[in-house]
């Protein structure tokens, strides 16, 4: 075991989630009150290292999907996980023997904490993207070929749908329809894999990575922006504050675009943001500062809280970061299901740091 | 066993089945040579009296859902039936041992036998509704207390969908949502019942029924339409021409309105209907001819044809009846469940034989 999640070490990674979740994976402040009761009704919960767990070991990739706009008042129920466990123990007539994040980012970086807790299973120290991606099958489990079925998925009433399809595509297309019908947001658990498997086909030691930023931030003196950038090796693309937002929930995603005015010294800047549940692309006068897959973040200049696309608002002092992907989304086929024409836009991935470069 | 399903049979049982539509259940053209098919190469399909199953045989109420404008061009991989039985064996830990169409209405009532040919099946003599209705809760076995769950659901394509809802109105709302995601229509069962529990909870005696219409317009010398009117007891409620046709696919639905205008003894009228998959009402200034439950149904004038809605256009010449639902859905649950009301009209049910008679 590689350590108990207890209090501090959720505070930490609430606040890393919050940053890798590069505006997306859903709001903090509410997953970290659950994973602090959790803790608190049923003890800490173990985090595993992947080589700790036998090959066989089930893992249950598991957390939210919708629209972050809607999670924050649409909250879960509280037995969302025991559900999606029960059904998929069903399904595969196994036991699962531990809990993973499908995406580190955000709120969904905490859920299988809380569900955890519950259930009284370990976490490992991986997940399925490194950050938050809009789509279910934006994940390593995909590129590995690890299918997505069965997806088990339910909602706060008690409804549930276990879904087998054809294609990881056909799985985010049927999930997010069933998501919009709920109300926008949803819980579920898709392509379940060994520890074995897991090796090979997750981003490693990312829940590690999102307590040690959280506590990078949370030690520094004098500027926690200056020590977050450190801890990332990030490029600041602008500071300043949010001179617009355009912002609507459509087809269970929170989609738009935000203007940031420059300040400071980038006064007579204006970067704009655009918005799929997490920040796409940052671009400034047509020129792309950066894009998915690399992580595009709004931290308060204050605090270096990290500012999700649902709660940027207008006025909010903010420094924009951007940072490197996990190596696997820079690939051929990781930039295939990740990369900005994977979203529709018409310009080819180039990464965060020769952007900045490009700039200097 | 009542009868085997041979070819002539199934003819008349198509004709039967589209008048019984009222305008939905989906084109019988298709469906009847996906049977007739099926019977040539697998042998005629028993049609069974519930009274002749065992108590605990268990029955699949299948069909299809969706938009019948989609249905007419997207067609079945052929596969569907067997893919829905499976899983349902394998949720349930039961066998089959007959299917039955959930709506006799359209090609709803013909698409159970093409796949019972398949599987060495019978088909039982009932269904869900005595017609077609649009929604998928709208079931002789919901009035029951029979359960929707579980549900399963597939497309052409293989992907499919279980479902265990809180209610028969979440049921609706996630298949459709589904429906809708894979193109506007796919195949389903859902309300899995005994044939005990199937005595008391279906429209007996449908398919007999279906097949007794369509032999009577097939014998009828002369005037088809008034010898359908008379095998029915139904009103005419107008006889004219296709005078103008606003139909849209939309949320898994065919919805709009069809206006006739008489011609001959109904010459200066003009007599609107609205549908949804359905034809719901009939109205003629504003007055109520006929609305669901009651059955509305489009006949070609010279052959007694009926015309379903996704096949409606402009010229064409019809004849327009109102026939009497099944008792139950006039009981106060079954107006609740399928009356006026339940599809946002303002006003309550009416008999149509009483309708018919303030009228003359």
């Amino acid at each position: 075991m590689k350590r108990l999640l207890e209090s501090s070490s959720l505070r930490a990674l609430a606040r890393g989630c919050a940053v890798l979740g590069a505006g997306g994976g859903g709001d903090t402040y509410i997953s970290l009150l659950q994973a602090l009761q959790a803790t608190e009704n049923y003890g800490p919960v173990p985090l595993m290292d992947l080589d700790e767990l036998p090959d066989d070991d089930l893992i249950m990739p598991c957390g939210g999907i919708g629209a972050p706009t809607v999670s924050i008042e649409k909250v879960e129920n509280g037995d969302e996980g025991a559900r999606l466990r029960h059904h998929l123990e069903d399904l595969t007539g196994r036991r699962v023997a531990a809990l993973m994040a499908g995406e580190i980012g955000g709120g969904n970086g905490l859920i299988p904490i809380t569900w955890a807790a519950q259930m009284g299973l370990p976490v490992v120290d991986a997940d399925g993207m490194g950050r938050a991606f809009p789509e279910v099958n934006q994940v390593t489990m995909h590129l590995a070929g690890i299918s997505p079925s069965p997806a088990v998925m339910t909602d706060e009433r008690g409804n549930l749908l276990v879904l087998r399809t054809v294609s990881g595509n056909w799985m985010e297309r049927l999930e997010r329809a069933a998501a919009v019908e709920f109300g926008g947001a949803a819980s579920s658990t898709e392509y379940t894999l060994t520890a074995g498997q897991a090796r090979g086909a997750t981003v490693r030691g990312s829940v590690s990575l999102g307590i040690r930023i959280g506590e990078a931030v949370g030690r520094a003196e004098g500027d926690p922006v200056a020590a977050l950038i450190a801890e990332l090796g990030a490029s600041r693309l602008i500071a300043g504050k949010i001179a617009d937002v355009e912002r609507r929930t459509t087809s269970g995603f929170a989609a738009g675009s935000v203007i940031i005015e420059g300040l400071g010294a980038d006064s007579g800047r204006l970067v704009r943001l655009e918005l799929q549940n997490e920040n796409l692309v940052a671009l400034e006068r047509g020129r792309v500062l950066a894009s998915v897959p690399d992580l595009i973040t709004v931290l308060d200049t204050e605090t270096a809280d990290a500012i999700g696309t649902e709660r940027i608002a207008y006025g909010q002092r903010v420094t924009v970061i951007g940072f490197a992907c996990d190596p696997i989304w820079r690939t051929g086929p990781g930039i295939d299901l990740t990369g900005p024409r994977a979203f529709g836009y018409d310009f080819d991935y180039t990464p965060v740091e020769e952007l900045a470069g490009a700039k200097a």
